[in-house]
Parts: structure tokens; sequence; C-alpha cells
């Protein structure tokens, strides 16, 4: 297998095109990093937009829905597959520039483009909630009850294959013009991380349940 | 004005129905937090999702990009206005159940739907710069070079009216079924919080200009 995607015109940027990124190892390590996805259909010739879980296994994106949402009423509607769009995008940082046209954030992100199909196959419906769990926070899946048949009817599953894809990726500092550098404006990099808090236990909780590791 | 958006049939989600928001300050103040939103519209018949910047200006979002991206492009062939939706999303932690089905995350989201215009007129075009500043940190508008003329215009704006909105909010604690309850597996939630980390002035940075009180 190639070590990056092919870029497509549509995955070719019009600007920046140096902040583009098609190596798999990039791809691949920002979608695992990003909790959420925003997944993009068309419903009745408007866009719509919403944000839902996923996971990566291997070469395809699974998007996490319930049977009944909009998005996956629109793919069983669908006479094949149903055309998405699927970002995941993590902010890494504020960049201040002295000028107001280069402020700027840094970020990481992944465009997927491509037709979903739903998952019909239960092994494949279990496999894929598996690694929706371990993308939570690995080990998880094997840490909880597995659903049983009538969960895993009640939900539903996209898959994706990893093929019309890029990430973009905005890091460093602000770059000002030259004229701008004496400037009296601070200028510089606020870095922004997602940051876990202290668990916080269900109320029914026994106490006596320890805090697994992967927590 | 209402304190609340209307409904409509396509934001009145078909699943948790409970988590669903319309009141004005709830809508504010998750568009105002989010750094980022995820613009989707349709080009050349599939859906594209990407993450930009934006600004809130009372009834007014508007959405940050350059002349020559794509989505500026589409707004610029539209005939009037370009359909779009317009997502931002927080997330506020993970939340785990001892079954795999009642796995979640604790998030607020905004989804506005609309025909975005492109700004063109220069006061408003500068009015929503500075907006998109402040959304950064209040009050960095003031402290950073005003663009000029030949920036303003590299500049490309979309004003979408809030109008069309609704909020998702999950927060609290896993909901197990009672005869999960007494499972060996902790349950709970991991609280996640965007937290900015020390300043990093840019390189060529007057070591003397002072770190602005809103950092």
């Amino acid at each position: 297998m190639d070590t990056a995607y092919r870029p497509t015109p549509r995955t070719t940027p019009t600007r920046y095109r140096e902040r583009a990124r098609y190596d798999r190892e990039t791809v691949h390590r920002i979608l695992d990093e990003a909790l959420i996805c925003h997944l993009g259909y068309i419903s009745a010739g408007r866009p719509v937009v919403l944000p839902t879980t996923h996971a990566r296994h291997e070469e395809t994106l699974y998007v996490h829905g319930s049977t009944g949402s909009g998005p996956m009423l629109a793919a069983r509607a669908a006479p094949s597959r149903l055309p998405v769009c699927v970002t995941a995008t993590l902010v890494d940082g504020l960049v201040l520039a002295r000028s107001a046209t280069h402020h700027s954030l840094n970020f990481r992100s992944v465009v997927v483009l491509g037709a979903a199909r739903l998952v019909d196959d239960q092994a494949e419906k279990l496999r894929a909630m598996r690694a929706l769990l371990d993308h939570i926070r690995p080990g998880r899946s094997a840490d909880c009850r597995t659903p049983n048949a009538r969960e895993l009817a009640a939900t539903a599953m996209l898959a994706l294959d990893l093929v019309e894809v890029s990430a973009k990726v905005r890091s460093g500092g602000p770059v000002d013009d030259p004229e701008d550098a004496a400037l009296p404006h601070w200028a510089g990099v606020v870095p922004l991380r997602l940051t876990p808090g202290t668990p916080e236990p269900a109320d029914d909780l026994d106490p006596a349940t320890p805090l697994p590791p992967y927590l």
C-alpha cells in the first residue's frame, strides 16, 4: 500500500497548499486523536453538518449514529451509498500577529470525501463499536458489557473507505509582514490542549470500583 | 425579539429531543465559546465540510475565508445566496457507562441552517473582522494593526442570519440500564476542557513587549 493518499482535484486546496498533507501517518494520527468529527451530507437538496463520534479501523472510517437519526435515515434511503464529507479538526493554538489580517489558529484537520455505506454485517458492526470504545480510551472495549443483539440493531454505523483524503496542518508562530515587525503589539502563540480533568464516578457507582488504568 | 429561536422541521431532532435547546442565550454562548466551526456547503453536487473561524455579531454569524477558497468561490458563483450549514461543537467530557451501548460524550453544539451572503460592504467586513479578532480574545481588535484596503479586499466573509438555529446539549453522568448497575466496570465522566498553555512570544518579538492583560 502507498504510504500516502493520492491527491485529487477535490483534495487539492486552492489556498495555502503548503499546509496540505497526504501521508497516511499524519492522517491516521489526526483521525485517531480527534474525539469527534463533523459529518456532512445532503438532505432535501441542502447541506447538513452534524457532530458525531468516529473510529478508524485500518483504512475504514466508522461513523456512529442511531438508526433513527437524520444521516442514518438518509443513508437507508440512498439508492446505494450516501455521499458524505467527514471532517475532523484539532485546535492547537491561537496565533496572534501584529496585523489583524495575519491572525490565525494552529490546527490539524482531516477531510474525508466519499460515499458511505451502512454497516449491515453484525460482526463488522461489533468490530466498529469496539473501535469506537477504544477510540474513547484504548482498552475500554474489553472493560464494559458487550452490546446484545437488540442494542446492535438499534445502532447504525456508516463506513467510509479512506481513499479521497487530505490533511491540513498549520503550526508555528505568526507570519507578519516585515514592515509590521516593529509595531508595539504582542505577537506569538497561545497553545491550546484538550485536557482531561479528574474522573467523576457515576452517582450509583460502587465506591470500591477501582479507576481503570487507561483513565 | 423572542428569547428563543423557532423550531422548524429541520431543527427538530428525530432522536434525543430532550437534548435540543432553542433559547438564544444557550445558542449564543456556544457560538461565542467555540473557536472554530465547520462550514458545510454543496460543491458540484457533493457535500463539503471545512473547518474555519467565525464570530457572532448580534444575530448575524460571520464565517471567515479567503477570496480564493472553495466555499467563497462557491458563494461568488451562487445565483444569490449559498445554502450552508454551520455547526460549532464543544466537547465537555467522556461518558463511560457499564454497557458499551451507553457510552457517550458530553457536548454542546449549535447547528445554523440558512443561505449565506458574501459580505461586500467594506464597513461591515471590517466590523466582522473585528468581531473575529475579539472572538479569539476580547480586546484583541483594538490591539493590532487594522487591515488596509488591500487586505480587506483579500478577505472574504460569509454572513448568515441566525434564524433557523438549534443547540444540542448532553451533560451529566452515564445512564445505564438498571440491570447493569452491579457490573464491575467503572462508570462516570472524564471532564474535558480546552486549556490554554503558556503564551509563546514570536521569535522576532521585542522582549520588552508586555503580555496583554486579555491573554
